[in-house]
């Protein structure tokens, strides 16, 4: 057996839990995420990526080339150049793509790490953000590893992006003109004559020289790989007055054996140049910047102590312990906006990604949950439904792709839902009932409470209903694809239903322990489920939705799409179903759609364009929402399967598309420590290989279907619930979880076939399934439970 | 003295009218354009570039990469590659920059030809578009030109782009699952699953594989200086079934000393894979090629044959028999939206630039004169004003940059007088009254007259003035980035009351000539010219404008932009000025903005923004609009000066800008063959660099500088007017000119001091200065004009 995570390319470090890249030459940047929410960026295992302060397409920092060759650059560089021979190189690999001696990666939550050696030059380059900085760290030692006295030159590189990055990428006569960098003091600033942001680049050693522009550094017809002022060791000291400004400093190095010295780079952004400066001097104190990189590492793992578990499953642990909440983290600082696949100019933050982004880290994070469900509630409309998308810096909202066809509905059906389901989580994990109370305006003005929000939700949905009783489609539901509503306002979605009823029931219970009236709510899920069972059931599986003439979508008398995995899995997790017919409905789902890598989300694909479903037709077969694996929604099948008792399939489905078991890394191309979002299907030429790695949904709801399905470990208004769907080859499992600021330490243990739960706490037995609160001033509770039917 | 147009990169052959390029590393890509309207593209000196069909934004064939490094990539690559030794190369120097044996680009009209020879085998690629084809032809000729016989692979690179070119670039998770790349018989094809349009790339030979993926030819980290394929000498022959299609067809050849081979490449867009394959069976007829090429030729050789003039200046000669009219026909067709600096993706095509496009055009193309002017009228609303900018693909239109300040006015002063003055000069050309009764579509709806529609572009003016009675600037006049009315609704701009002037005085004469009432224009225009006259004169200049408050700008009382070029002139030729006040003017403009390189715009330049200006402010001192040399308005002091009786000073003016001159490549880096659109000015640090060649009004501007005032040739609705302001440097000159199909040969001397003309046509001698037509039948007529007071 392989340790966990070993690929041709890296291994995993569970003492250090840092995902160690072991050649550069990935089948694709294998890449990592610097800083959340405010500056940051993304950097890859061979420096590439590029920075930005809050909104990569408003204020980026510095530059990439998306889908260039070559492949991967420009990044955060430093050439190292040898004064006796002239040779140089990188000790990141790109962009000269020397081969070195040794090289080595290490991404770890927050930072990364990457180790060169060439002709006996040992280089190290950390890369990080501080917590809350304006601004990131590159921290270089080098070391003379050999055994006589060496004279070295670096150079550290980072094209400088004008911050309106569309701008900079496609108004190249007006960005080119207005941006110019300058020399200052050892720092390199870059602003135009009429605003007074100004991206900064300094180190904390004085250096020999700079460039400020790229075309004197790099020389003309020359690239990143060959510049001219690295051949020649000569910078060019001149101010870059237009054209493109880069972040280059030049130092001179004497290393005697085995002496040592670091260099620490700053880049970021400030609103002038006094800001800049504050910035810059901040991190020449003695010690600031070690003490910056323990107060990262101290806050990740604050966060990561928050659930902490033990099975028998290594690649489980090593998930669920760590680089799955760091991606839950990610996803919810980024959404889907800056990526090695998404831009970073178009898109913005989706409502929807982020309101499920908050599951994922609602028990280590709820102070960042409870801020992002807050700004998620403002882009909601006084009829109910919310923006689709937004721009963190500039809170304009936008439908997304709903924008491309004016005349069909431009809303989806789902977004606002997800935002009643997140709160509810955020409620049963914080307790927090006066948020209920809290006044947020809508888009269109007036302020409402949260309460008051969520009945607009639901209310919108109600009174957005077509023939059949179901939701209106509107432009899309959960899957962006699926544009069935061509104008007619008769389309619906089957599983937006489900989505409903489910977001009814947490309102039903909320309700409940609120002491207010939840009736209603369970009397429209009722409503709507009743609506389901009498149009939806196709025989052995539900429908996925109907078009404009009511025409059933995802079902078996069609010739393309004739099952849908969606409705599936949500009869369950929206509770519609009847047990026979939900059990048979994921009988099916695994029969039509199951392969050894994931479930399909649809089959078959259709072959060829089909306006009746627009967006999904547009993929050729096995692709994204046409018949791919979509992994996010194999999370859901694994909450299904666990829900209705279905251990071991809940425990296989979760291992089929858990990235660290992926070895096979020259099909599946894509890291093997993070979610991606989907992988192409068994129709597909290319089957197996992943795509959109890291930014995804599909982070949250394994980390929701590990913790609170697998493990069962599950925050209620009462307590926290203790119900695993133990896979039958588990004899148990220990976990260490934090629940309103009470460490739960929770040991199961199977003595017996089924599902049945026996609680003892602090050595007491306890009736149920929930371990409540222990009484105040106790922070600790030690829970056994025992699985047996 | 060197020759016309010699460079340190190049010189210019008079006799092939091309520009041969001696080294591939020019100081920035020096680019040509193929084909022309409809499928076309740009093609640099090291064969980069990329192709559309119609619209590069909506309907791209190939990749580009903007502002990347490696520079100027992607393009249309054949690599060489020696089966003996496995060396390889580019005979275009790129993507490879192994130094060649021998290089040599010429571009030509409509054509571009690259030679390269390596270790004795010479390579020599035509890259052209045949008239009205949906596709371009690349030859590839090699000659061995060594003594033994040789073995060569030949590998083609094209990069295919999705047709939508901003999501290509942008939204590369779905356009990367989409767009496909498959091989069949011989021909690469890419396409989506839903819709049938096909990008085609083929050859007239049988390859012994293909490529038809990126990263497969490629090669992971690799770039295209080094491709696997390549360096291995082996295609993949697999298809592309996501990612980067490319176009790469793989050929072998024998070639025993001495021995030529011919390969030809088409690469194009189809409506589906059937006009692919009629497409690509059209040049593979023999002799097809060969014969499309000499029609490209013949049509450039009529088009360019309608004007040709010899004087004692070879450079004027140069420019005016060749690069000047070539630039004329390229603006006119692809206005201002795909060249080297503008990306093919944002702004489309521009109402006003195309209307002045067709003033350098008309004589020679009248057919596409008329053509332009219809469309261009169909962007005119009922209320007179039309869109700044239309896709050519969709005609969708837009209001360009105003639509990033909504608050302030949505429309441009000068659009729609433009068109008034555009199509009085085709009217002076064609004697073509008819068009005036054509009828054409409003935006919002009905359809009148052309004539209708050109009194509705006064009457917008007209109903549309502010506080001095002169026309409201809107969002800005010719200057877009005088951005003067914040919603006020009371900026006003002398310069666009000295243009509606001149549209007036046009359209008067129009009116005399059809014996319509031409008095209400007269007293519009003399009243326009009194209030500038009362409001705008400073005492020695003009002022260029007034703000919101009724404060002018570009006078001496202010700190910055004291006096501004374009009132100066245009008091000149929009004829409000009294003699005296217009030599004044022009004598403060050359004072206070002449320069060796040419006259700035104004000055001095704001010096850090002035959201009074707005857009001006953006740009630091001496760039663009902000003090920058805009060679565009530089023409238009030509033609001032020449209508002023300043024979020298318009010459003067003239050379100061004629790039033929401009020896200094590595300061002014543009191309020496066609004009840029602006030179860094006297206060930017790089003075006299150039920026924006190719796509730029100065183009039509300067022929009409040069051959309607300089030699003073110009069309009026009696005939041929002869009023040349000959330099004093010159003893006279003569030219061929075809006017309404008359062929008037005209030879000009100098007899004395003066400007007055007398005239001998045919040996007899006429009174005035206007050559009327011959009586039908004659289509030749001879002219003797003496000048002397």
């Amino acid at each position: 057996m392989t340790a966990v995570g070993s690929t041709p390319y890296g291994w995993f470090d569970e003492s250090a839990r840092e995902y160690v890249v072991t050649r550069p030459d990935t089948p694709t940047p294998w890449i990592n995420y610097i800083g959340e929410g405010g500056y940051g960026g993304i950097v890859s295992n061979t420096g590439g990526g590029y920075s930005f302060d809050r909104d990569p397409r408003n204020r980026r920092v510095s530059r990439y080339r998306y889908n260039a060759i070559p492949a991967d650059q420009p990044g955060r560089y430093v050439y190292l150049r040898d004064q006796e021979t002239g040779a140089f190189w990188s000790p990141t690999w790109q962009p000269v793509r020397r081969p070195l001696d040794a090289y080595e990666c290490r991404h770890g939550a927050g930072y990364t790490r990457i180790a060169g050696e060439l002709d006996a030059i040992a280089a190290e380059l950390l890369y990080f953000v501080p917590p809350a900085a304006p601004c990131e760290l590159w921290r270089l030692r080098l070391r003379n590893a050999g055994v006589r006295p060496r004279r070295l030159r670096s150079f550290s590189y980072v094209e400088l992006s004008y911050p309106d990055a569309l701008a900079d990428q496609q108004n190249l006569d007006w960005a080119q003109h207005i941006f110019r960098t300058r020399h200052e003091d050892g720092t390199l600033l870059a602003c135009t004559e009429f605003r007074p942001d100004t991206t900064f680049f300094s180190s904390s050693a004085e250096p020999v020289g700079f460039d400020a522009d790229r075309e004197r550094f790099v020389g003309r017809w020359r690239d990143l790989a060959d510049p001219i002022a690295v051949e020649l060791g000569e910078p060019s000291n001149e101010d870059s007055p237009r054209g493109n400004g880069i972040g280059s400093l030049c130092h001179e190095l004497e290393l005697a054996p085995g002496e040592e010295r670091e260099i620490v780079y700053v880049l970021g952004i400030a609103g002038d140049a006094d800001g800049a400066a504050r910035a810059v001097a901040a991190y020449r104190e003695p010690g600031a910047v070690d003490a910056a990189f323990a107060a990262l590492r101290a806050d990740w793992d604050a966060y990561l102590a928050r659930f902490v578990v033990a099975t028998p499953d290594p690649a489980f642990d090593a998930m669920v312990d760590g680089w799955n909440p760091i991606q839950c983290r990610t996803t919810l600082h980024w959404s889907r906006f800056a990526s090695a696949y998404e831009t970073g100019l178009g898109r913005g933050m989706g409502t929807r990604d982020s309101a499920q982004d908050t599951l994922g880290t609602v028990h280590a994070a709820p102070e960042r949950a409870h801020e992002t469900l807050t700004r998620l509630w403002r882009l909601q409309f006084l009829d109910g439904h919310a923006w689709h998308q937004f721009f963190p810096l500039t809170g304009e909202g936008s439908v997304g792709h709903a924008a491309e066809r004016p005349a069909w509905p431009q809303w989806f059906c789902d977004d606002h839902l997800w935002l009643v389901i997140a709160t509810c989580a955020y409620l049963r994990e914080t307790g927090h009932a006066a948020y209920l109370e809290q006044r947020v305006p809508y888009e269109d003005g007036v302020e409402e409470t949260i309460w008051e929000h969520m009945l607009r939700a639901i209310e919108f949905t109600r009174a957005h209903r077509g023939p059949h009783g179901l939701p209106r489609i509107g432009f899309a539901d959960w899957d962006d694809t699926l544009n069935l509503d061509h104008g007619s306002g008769r389309a619906e979605s089957v599983w937006c239903a489900m989505q409903l009823c489910r977001a009814l029931l947490d309102l039903a219970e909320l309700a409940g322990e609120l002491g207010r009236e939840a009736e209603g709510f369970r009397a429209l899920a009722r409503e709507t489920a009743a609506a389901v069972e009498e149009h939806c059931w196709d025989g052995a599986w539900y429908a996925r939705a109907f078009d404009d003439d009511g025409r059933p979508v995802g079902v078996a008398a069609e010739e393309r799409h004739r099952i849908n995995m969606n409705p599936q899995t949500w009869c369950v997790i929206g509770e519609t179903a009847p047990s026979e017919r939900a059990e048979r409905a994921l009988r099916s789902m695994e029969e039509h759609l199951g392969t050894e890598l994931g479930i399909a989300l649809l089959d078959p694909p259709y072959d060829g364009g089909d306006e009746r479903v627009a967006g999904t037709a547009t993929y050729p077969p096995g692709a994204k929402e046409n018949g791919g694996i979509f992994c996010h929604a194999n999370a859901w099948a694994v909450v299904a399967a666990a829900k209705h008792g279905w251990n071991d399939a809940a425990y296989d489905w979760y291992r089929r598309i858990l990235p660290l078991l992926r070895d096979d890394s020259d099909r599946y191309l894509v890291e093997p420590y993070v979610y991606c979002q989907n992988v192409c299907g068994p129709t597909h030429p290319q089957f197996g290989m992943g795509r959109n790695a890291w930014l995804t949904g599909t982070a949250s709801w394994t980390y929701v279907a590990a913790t609170q399905w697998i493990l069962g470990i599950r925050p209620t208004y009462r307590g926290l619930r203790i119900a695993p769907a133990l896979p039958s080859a588990w004899d148990g499992f220990t976990a260490r979880r934090l629940f309103r600021g009470v460490a739960y330490e929770i040991a199961v243990e199977r003595a017996g076939p089924g599902n049945a739960v026996s609680l003892e706490v602090d050595g007491v037995a306890v009736a149920g399934d929930v371990v409540p609160l222990p009484p105040p001033g106790r922070d600790r509770v030690s829970i056994r439970a025992t699985i047996a039917s």
